[in-house]
């Protein structure tokens, strides 16, 4: 058995549901398609918020896990670099040519770590820390690694998993991180996802100005000690626009907003409306199987197609026909004018993007009616 | 780009999680572990069940969609043969070996119904129907590769999903099927998926009454058509024991018996009891990442390592800790006292284990704290 850490290329096996020049109509379901010309404007938008704001994007990969879309956000979106959140994951992405990558997230088991030191010789290597102990450990594998780690201290400002307090805690680290050989301290991870999905304006607005407030005041307490964070990080596609008004973030982490999916589309703007500044780009194409009771259609796109962790998906452009629910691999849609027939084809926006993306083995990208191109989910199932 | 059918091996990349020989404390996490005794003394017991009321084991492979595993139930549990729900899922069992496959589901498209005729060249292939039209593409299919498909028809007995009403509607699929060149009318597909985890046990059977009435109905109406079923099939790990008993069924489809779940375990029987015939077999191996928070734990096994669409994981063999929250790569353990360490591992059992060990591409086979085999989730990802 083969158990090096070599990376493979994308199995092409009995599960590839399209090929570019097909149509879309002739599109195995399930499948995951892109439409290209809305992620692209997806792309776009967020790429001059970024340089109207003078900040830097680090685009998230765990929402895409694709090689080709991180090139795509580097070469056209103003990205930086890109987020991951495994070792695995970024193993995937270096290996698929990314050379700037931030692990925003603690890497502390030992095997681990000394994969984290070995990609450091590849590509530009930066990790979040929220333990003393955790530094000695990635000390001593950059140090036999002959690489250097940068560290970025994790502050948990309001989300409630990992990081350390604002304030002293995060200076003890950088401190620790600054004496240790083989890291190097380069800023604070501060991503407060618990407001991502707060649908209310002014409640989110609120939490990432605690969140703000938090950084600012720790930044001035760093400064204090000499410490410089040549990167303050966090941001998500729900807050984006205030970390990346505040003049204290400097690098935006937004991953769904290329996609967009339900959960996000029931955030609030200011007036109350939904955020609409990002489209619909990602969608389960799927077909209708079963049609033997005349009120209800079932089509094949059941949990093992999507992630409904964050509700169920919704039918984009249709009023008159609901799906209702999802058992493994089939969808129960209310069909109360018996609209849809056997074979029929719908696209669903799925109710969380980023654990869906994750099912797959292939993007379609679909421009026009017609299948431009099939990327491999170049880092699906890389959860190590 | 391959695009073809032949079936590619697994791939071995970066998301290896153990090799065999390796001990259990050296495994990566998160990975999926199988309790190897738990797990054939699950599969014994079902085949003394079965053995004892005469009737067959089709185990459902969409549960684990390993071919070992099925193997192993075919040799072992007393499995006549497997089914599957997807025409992918089955490509990939039988270019494992399986050479008996029931699809227990519609195909219905033009292109998956091809790719089922050439399967029965292949293997014994059987297919559910509920619709007219369909049975006309199948037996152009069939007839065109010069091979027999064998169709049940379905009936909806109560799960509110695929399937014709019993009776009459039944009959006429049936007479159609017998007279369709390719066809073969092989019996009778009556699952009552919405029984499965209903918690008491009295109305869980009286659901099941009501199709055991409905299929026996429906095959007396048959029989004075001279139609006769050589499979009555259904049942799951929920229920079994009441279609088992029944006289009327005569095949088994159960399929999470060999491992358990939450879900399942949440099902009571006669006395009130949890039921328990069956282990706990599978578990989510887990880390804590980051305990920053005296209080909270961080795990490394979040959405993209387990389906939440049925309830959060339960951490076995500990009463002091709680998985209480779950985000893409992140499980919240309440840990009132403190009591575990960074990098400590345990064992969660997950809420629904088919959609779960469809996120990973590796069970790892374990025995007395060893790791004994890795076996590839042969149709991972197989949602065709």
């Amino acid at each position: 058995m083969n158990t090096t850490n070599q990376l493979a290329e994308p199995v092409l096996g009995l599960n590839v549901p399209a090929a570019p020049g097909m149509t879309l109509a002739d599109v195995s379901t399930p499948a995951l398609i892109i439409d290209l010309d809305a992620f692209e404007r997806n792309v776009e938008r967020l790429r001059i918020f970024v340089k109207k704001n003078g900040v830097r994007l680090r685009a998230h990969a765990k929402t895409h896990k694709s090689a080709d879309i991180a090139h795509y956000q580097m070469k056209h979106g103003g990205a930086c670099g890109i987020c991951c959140q495994k070792v695995s994951e970024a193993e995937a992405m270096v290996a698929g040519g990314v050379q700037d990558v931030l692990v925003s997230n603690q890497v502390v088991d030992t095997k681990k770590i000394d994969r984290l030191a070995r990609l450091a010789g590849q590509a530009r290597l930066l990790v979040c820390v929220d333990d003393l102990g955790n530094v000695d450990d990635l000390s001593t594998a950059a140090a036999s690694h002959n690489v250097t780690i940068e560290c970025l201290v994790e502050i948990d400002c309001g989300a409630g998993r990992c990081g350390v307090q604002w304030g002293e805690p995060v200076v003890g680290l950088a401190k620790k991180i600054a004496a240790s050989a083989g890291l190097q301290f380069s800023g604070l991870q501060a991503y407060q996802g618990a407001a991502q999905h707060v649908r209310d304006y002014d409640e989110r607005k609120a939490k990432i100005e605690t969140a703000i407030r938090q950084v600012a005041d720790t930044l001035a307490m760093l400064a204090a000690q000499e410490l410089q964070c040549d990167i303050v990080g966090g941001a998500g596609t729900g807050t984006y626009y205030f970390e990346g008004a505040s003049g204290v973030y400097n690098e935006l982490q937004c991953g769904s907003y290329i996609f967009m999916d339900a959960a996000y589309q029931r955030v609030l703007d200011e007036s109350g409306n939904c955020v609409s500044e990002f489209e619909n780009s990602l969608f389960i194409y799927t077909s209708v199987m079963s049609h033997a009771t005349a009120a209800m259609a079932i089509c094949d796109a059941g949990l093992k197609a999507q992630s409904v962790d964050s509700g169920l998906p919704v039918i984009f452009g249709r009023d008159d026909v609901e799906y209702v629910k999802c058992s493994d691999e089939h969808g129960v849609i209310d069909d109360p004018q018996s609209a849809l027939r056997l074979n029929e084809k719908l696209k669903l926006v799925p109710g969380h993007c980023d654990p869906t993306c994750n099912l797959y083995d292939w993007y379609v990208g679909v421009r026009d009616g017609n299948v431009e191109c099939v990327w491999p989910v170049t880092a699906r199932g890389m959860v190590l």
